[in-house]
C-alpha cells in the first residue's frame, strides 16, 4: 500500500508513514517529540495535536479534557492517518528541548569533580604515533607483526589484536606514510584492539563518549582522552518515551512485534542527536571518536543491545545478560567510528543496572572503610550500601510520584515547575518559587516533598497524610477526587488552580515509604543500623533540588546530619566518563558488577513490613527518627 | 550498456555478462572452468573454443597452432563477447573436474595417519549438554552468567564469549528447553567463543572443516569433532585458476582493478563448492559445520581473507599479515555456519606458508631430537629442516616445471599423463606407462624427472643435459626449437608425436638445480652435511608418483639411502585436519609459525653458487653424491 503523508505544522516537517500509523508515531519518525506519559494508551491525555487538514481515524478519544476537545483537539497517540494530513502540534504538547535544563540548574552535566580521586589518567583508548622500521630481506616480518610488535613497545598488552577489516586496509596505510603511523588502540580487558591506523604523524587525540542512558533523559559527554578533559556535554530525552514514560510500559511495547526493534531505533536516535549536538560546535568528526562507555539501568541498556528486556519484567526477573559484550558501533548503528568499541556498564541485576555501578564506581566507597549509602531515585529507587569489604543493594518500586507522574499536577523539574513550597502555619498561606521563575505550571519532586513536609508541619495533613477539612482556609476544598489542597490559585498560575489531592498525598506517601523500607531492609539485612552509615550520596537529577531537612522531615531518608548528606548529580554519566579515562576504573566496574550484592526484596524479608511501617510521617517508629522527635514533641 | 548472453555448449549453460568480456571469464562464470596456464594472456594457448553463433571481438590471435586456427578456433581469453554467442567448449580446453585423481592415484587426499601421533582427542569446537538450574528469587543471575558458568564447569577456558546476535537469541532457546541447551563452543587461544545454542539435548556432533588452498588444487575434509572420525575428504581445481596458473601471476590480477575481489570470491566459491559435495552424501547441513581450518601458502590465506598480495611479491617480499585474525564465516561468504569461526595456519614469510606450517606440524619435526626435512614441490621449493632445538626455512623459485609449465608437452598428473619411462640404453627403444593406462597425451612431473635419469643413463644427454645429438636412433631429430628426443610417436599418442627438448630439459634442470640449492643453503646455513639428516619427507602431491631413486640420480634430492624417504602425501590439509582435533596441535602450530626461521634466498648468501652447481646431473661436486660416483664410475 502506498505511503501515507503527513505534514506537521509549524514545523512544515512531511512524515511519510504506512497506513493507519499513529500521529504520535508519524511526528516521532520525522524527530517531533510529543508530551506522553502513558505510551500511547490515551490514557495520560497529553499529546494533543489540531488536524487541519484531512480526516484521521480516531480510535478513541482518551483522556481529553471536554475544553481540548472543544477547541478541536484530538490525542496524536489515538488518531491514525488513513489519508494525507495536515497536523498541528501547539507548543503545549511538545516535549521541548529547550525545557531540558541544561544551564542555570543543570539536571544532567556537572561540573565538580572532586569525586573520583586517586585515579590517574590512563585512558582506554589513545592514539599511539610510531615509527616502524623499514623491511627489508633480513628483517621481513610482516606488516601486521610489525605493527603489533611497535604496539607492544609501547603499551602493556598480552595480546594485540585487528579487525579484519581494518588488516585489509594497512598495507597501504603504512607503505604511505612511509613506515610512520598513528594507531588508535583501545584497551579492555588487557587486550589491546586496533581501532584505527592513519598514515603518518597525526596530532587529533583520540575521543571517547560516554553515555548516560536514562530512561528520561540520555547525557552524553565528549571527551578529549588524550587530556581527559571533557570538550562538551549535552543531554536531551530519551526519545523511547514516545512508546511509553516508564520502564514498564517500554518493556511491554518490547514485547510486541517490532517493538524491541522501534525502542533499540529510539535510543540509537537520540545518541546519535548527541552526538551531532556534542560535535557541533567542534571541529571532531564522528569517526574520531573511538570509543564509547554506556551506562544505564538494566533495562535502558537491554534496549541499547536490542536484548529483549522480557525476562526482566517477570518474576523471578532475569536479565539476559548483565555483563553484555563488547560491540562495535557499526553493529548497534551508532554514529561514531565504526570499528570503535561499545562498552557497557554491567548490571548487579534486573532492577539495579550499569547506571548504579557507575554511581557506586565513582564515589569510591568500593575503596573506603567508611560505610556509604548511595540513593538514586528515580521509578524505582536504587541504592547501593557498604564499604571496602561489602557491597549490597536493593530496588524499591518507588512509583513515578517523584518525578511528577500519577500526581494530579505532577511534572518533571522544567521551567515552570514548583520547586518550592513555604506555608505560613497561621494563615496557611503559601509562597512558592518555580524553576525559571516564570508563572507555576505545576510541581515536580522536589517541590512535592516540600509540600508534604510543609503541610505535615502546617496541620494540613496528619501523620497517616490525611488531609484535615477542618482547617480555616479557602484553600482546603472538596474537589472532583475529595479533598485536596490549593497551592497556587490559578490567577497566579499558568493553568487552573494548582491542587495537592489527598490522593497525590496518597502516592507520595508510597513513593517516600517504599524508599525508606528498602534503606531498612538493607540495614537490617547486613544487621546495622541508621547511625553507623557515614555518608549519604544522593545521585540523579532528582537530587539536586531536595531540602534534605524536609526529605528527613517525611521520612524518605534517614534521620542523620545534614553535613552526612552529599548531593552528587549525575553519577552515571560521570562514571562512565570515569571508565573511559581510567583502565583501572573500568577494571574496577567490571569488579563492582560481581562484588554488588542484589538483595530481593519480593523475596520474603521485612520489605513489607517495613513499608506498611513507613506509611506515615515521617515513621510509625519515631525513634527512628530522634532529631524530629527532639523538635516536634 | 545490458547484459550479452553466451551460450556453452555442449553443456547448454548461458553466461549473461558484460560487453566486453572475455569467453575464458564468461565461461568461469557459469562454472565451465578451461585450461589456462598464462592467466588470460593468450600465451599459453589452452584455452581454445569454438564460436558457433554471433561473432566476438578478437584483440589478438595469441599463440595459437596453426592447425586450431584452421579448425576455427579462438582463444578464450582473448575474444571478448560484444553481441550474443554461442561457443562450442571442446572436451581437450576443459579443466574437466573428473581428471582430477580422487581414487586409484589420490593426489589430494590420504588414508595413512601414521603422522601426528602422541596427540589426544581434544577438538577445538565441541558442542555441551549443559542441563541449567533454573532461575529463581534466590538465584537470579542473568542468563548469560547463568550459561557461563554452566560452560566454564565442563571447560578450562579464561573467559566465554558470544556475540551479540547470538546473545539476542538466547533467552528464547534457554527458556524453549526448559533450561536444557546444546551448547557448541570453539576453544581458541584459552578463550571459548559460543558459536551456537540449542534447545534441548541435541545428539549432532559438533562438524569441522579443514581445508587446504593450493594454488592448483583445494581438498577438504568433512570432520566429526566428537570422534575425531574425518567423514568425507573431496578435492578440486583452485577457480582462481581462471586468473592465472601460478602464484605470480594470481598476485598479478590482484592488483588490477576488482582483482582480489574476484580472486577471492573465487576461492571462497571453490570451497562452497567443495562443501556443498562434502554435505550431499550426508544429512549433515552447512549450519552444522561449526569451525574451518585452513592451510594455504601465504598468497593463498591473502586471497581467501581479501588481503592484498601486492608485497609478497615486491622486495623485500612482505606478507600483510603472517598471524591472521579469527574471523566469522559470515564474514568471508563461507557457506557453513555464519557464526562459525574460521582459523588460518600462521605463514613464516611471504613464500613460506601455513601449509608448510601445517606439514612442519603433522611431521611431529619440531618434537624429535633427530634431523628431518621436509620438502613440498610445487611451483616453488618449499623446505623446512630442523629438530626439536630448530627449525629453519626457504623457498626456492623451482618453476613450474614440475607441475608441466614451461614444459612443450608437459601437463599435471592427470589421466594420459606419462608417469614412468624406461629407456632401452642400446637401442633408445622408450617405454612409457600413463596416469590411467590410457594413450600419453604428456609428461607430468614424475615422468620429466624419470626422463632426466634414464635420458643421462642412456646418454641422451651429458651431465650438462645437452642432447646429444650424434646419438644412433630415429627419436632424436631436429625440431622448430633445436634438438628433441621423441618419446611417444604420434600413433602411440593421442596427440602429435611427444618430444622433449632440448629447452624442456634446461628448464627441468633449473628446476631440480633450486631445490637442491636450496636445501644445500639450509645445510649450510646450520652448518650440516647431507648425511646428518635422518629423515626426508616429501610432500604434496607431486611426490607420490617419484621414483627416489631418480630424484637422487639427477640431483633433484640429496644422495641418502632411500629408506630416509617418506612421502606423506597432502600434509597441509592433514595438518589441519590435526588442528582441528586436538588443541594442543592448534597451540603448537601456532608456535611453529614463530619458532621456523625463514631464510632468504635472495639475500646475498650462497644460493646462487649453490644454483649454478646444480646445473649439473647430478652436481657439479660429485662427492656430494657418493652412491653414484660409486656407481657410474
Amino acid at each position: 500500500m502506498d505511503k501515507i503523508s503527513v505534514r506537521f505544522l509549524p514545523d512544515n516537517l512531511i512524515a511519510n508513514v504506512e497506513h493507519g500509523t499513529s500521529l504520535l508515531l508519524a511526528a516521532a519518525s520525522v524527530g517531533l517529540e510529543l508530551k506522553s506519559n502513558c505510551g500511547g494508551d490515551g490514557t495520560c491525555g497529553r499529546c494533543l495535536v489540531k488536524v487541519q487538514e484531512g480526516r484521521p481515524n480516531v480510535k478513541s478519544e482518551g483522556s481529553i479534557s471536554l475544553k481540548a476537545k472543544q477547541s478541536g483537539l484530538v490525542l496524536a497517540c489515538q488518531a491514525a492517518a488513513v489519508e494525507n494530513l495536515v497536523v498541528d502540534i501547539p507548543q503545549e504538547s511538545r516535549l521541548d528541548e529547550h525545557q531540558v535544563l541544561l544551564e542555570e540548574k543543570d539536571i544532567l552535566v556537572e561540573k565538580d569533580d572532586f569525586l573520583a580521586a586517586g585515579y590517574s589518567l590512563n585512558p582506554l583508548c589513545r592514539k599511539i604515533k610510531l615509527t616502524l622500521s623499514e623491511p627489508s630481506l633480513t628483517e621481513n616480518i610482516s606488516d601486521f607483526s610489525r605493527l603489533q610488535s611497535a604496539i607492544r613497545n609501547e603499551i602493556d598488552c598480552h595480546d594485540v589484536r585487528i579487525g579484519l577489516s581494518m588488516l585489509k586496509g594497512l598495507a597501504e596505510v603504512l607503505r604511505t606514510g612511509d613506515w610512520r603511523v598513528t594507531v588508535t588502540v583501545a584497551q579492555l580487558n588487557g587486550c589491546a584492539e586496533i581501532i584505527n591506523v592513519e598514515s603518518g604523524h597525526t596530532d587529533k587525540p583520540a575521543y571517547g563518549l560516554a553515555v548516560d542512558i536514562g530512561t528520561t533523559t540520555v547525557a552524553a559527554y565528549l571527551l578529549d582522552l588524550e587530556s581527559g578533559v571533557t570538550l562538551c556535554q549535552k543531554g536531551t530525552y530519551n526519545k523511547q518515551s514516545t512508546y511509553g514514560d516508564d520502564v514498564i510500559t517500554r518493556m511491554i511495547h518490547a514485547s510486541v512485534p517490532k517493538g524491541l526493534r522501534e525502542l533499540h531505533t529510539a535510543i540509537i536516535l537520540t545518541i546519535n542527536q548527541l552526538i551531532v549536538e556534542l560535535l557541533s560546535q567542534s571541529d571532531i568528526s564522528s569517526d574520531d571518536i573511538h570509543l564509547a562507555m554506556v551506562a544505564g539501568n538494566t533495562t535502558m541498556t537491554h534496549l541499547f543491545l536490542e536484548l529483549t528486556p522480557r525476562y526482566i519484567r517477570l518474576e523471578p526477573y532475569i536479565p539476559l545478560a548483565s555483563f553484555v559484550p563488547l560491540v562495535k558501533a557499526e553493529e548497534l548503528g551508532l554514529k561514531i567510528n565504526p570499528a570503535a568499541q561499545v562498552a557497557c556498564f554491567p548490571s548487579v541485576a534486573s532492577y539495579v543496572g550499569g547506571d548504579i555501578v557507575s554511581g557506586a564506581l565513582i564515589t569510591n566507597m568500593a575503596k573506603r572503610e567508611e560505610i556509604t549509602l548511595l540513593i538514586d531515585i528515580g521509578t524505582n529507587g536504587e541504592m547501593v550500601l557498604g564499604n571496602e569489604d561489602w557491597l549490597i543493594s536493593v530496588s524499591c518500586s518507588a512509583g513515578p510520584a517523584f518525578e511528577g507522574g500519577g500526581i494530579t499536577f505532577g511534572m518533571r523539574a522544567m521551567k515552570g515547575a514548583i520547586e518550592h513550597v513555604s506555608i505560613d502555619p497561621e494563615t496557611f498561606e503559601v509562597e512558592v518559587t518555580t524553576i525559571g521563575n516564570v508563572k507555576a505550571t505545576g510541581i515536580c519532586g522536589s517541590g512535592l516533598i516540600d509540600c508534604l513536609a510543609k503541610f505535615h508541619r502546617a496541620g494540613i495533613i496528619d501523620r497517616a497524610g490525611k488531609l484535615q477539612a477542618d482547617i480555616n482556609t479557602s484553600r482546603m476544598r472538596q474537589g472532583d477526587d475529595g479533598w485536596e489542597f490549593v497551592l497556587v490559585w490559578s490567577d497566579e498560575a499558568d493553568s487552573a488552580d494548582i491542587v495537592v489531592t489527598e490522593n497525590d498525598i496518597k502516592n507520595l506517601m508510597r513513593a517516600k515509604g517504599a524508599v525508606y523500607a528498602g534503606i531498612r531492609s538493607m540495614l537490617k539485612a547486613v544487621q546495622l543500623e541508621e547511625e553507623m552509615i557515614d555518608k549519604v550520596l544522593i545521585a540523579g537529577g532528582f537530587g539536586n533540588y531536595i531540602n534534605i531537612r524536609d526529605a528527613v522531615a517525611i521520612g524518605l531518608f534517614p534521620d542523620l546530619p545534614p553535613e552526612k548528606y552529599t548531593f552528587i548529580g549525575n553519577s552515571s554519566v560521570k562514571g562512565a566518563r570515569l571508565a573511559l579515562l581510567s583502565q583501572e576504573a573500568y577494571s574496577e566496574a567490571q569488579e563492582l558488577g560481581k562484588k554488588i550484592t542484589y538483595l530481593e526484596l519480593s523475596n520474603g524479608n521485612d520489605f513489607m513490613d517495613e513499608f506498611v511501617s513507613a506509611l506515615f510521617l515521617p515513621h510509625t517508629d519515631m525513634s527512628l527518627f530522634p532529631s524530629l522527635a527532639a523538635n516536634n514533641d
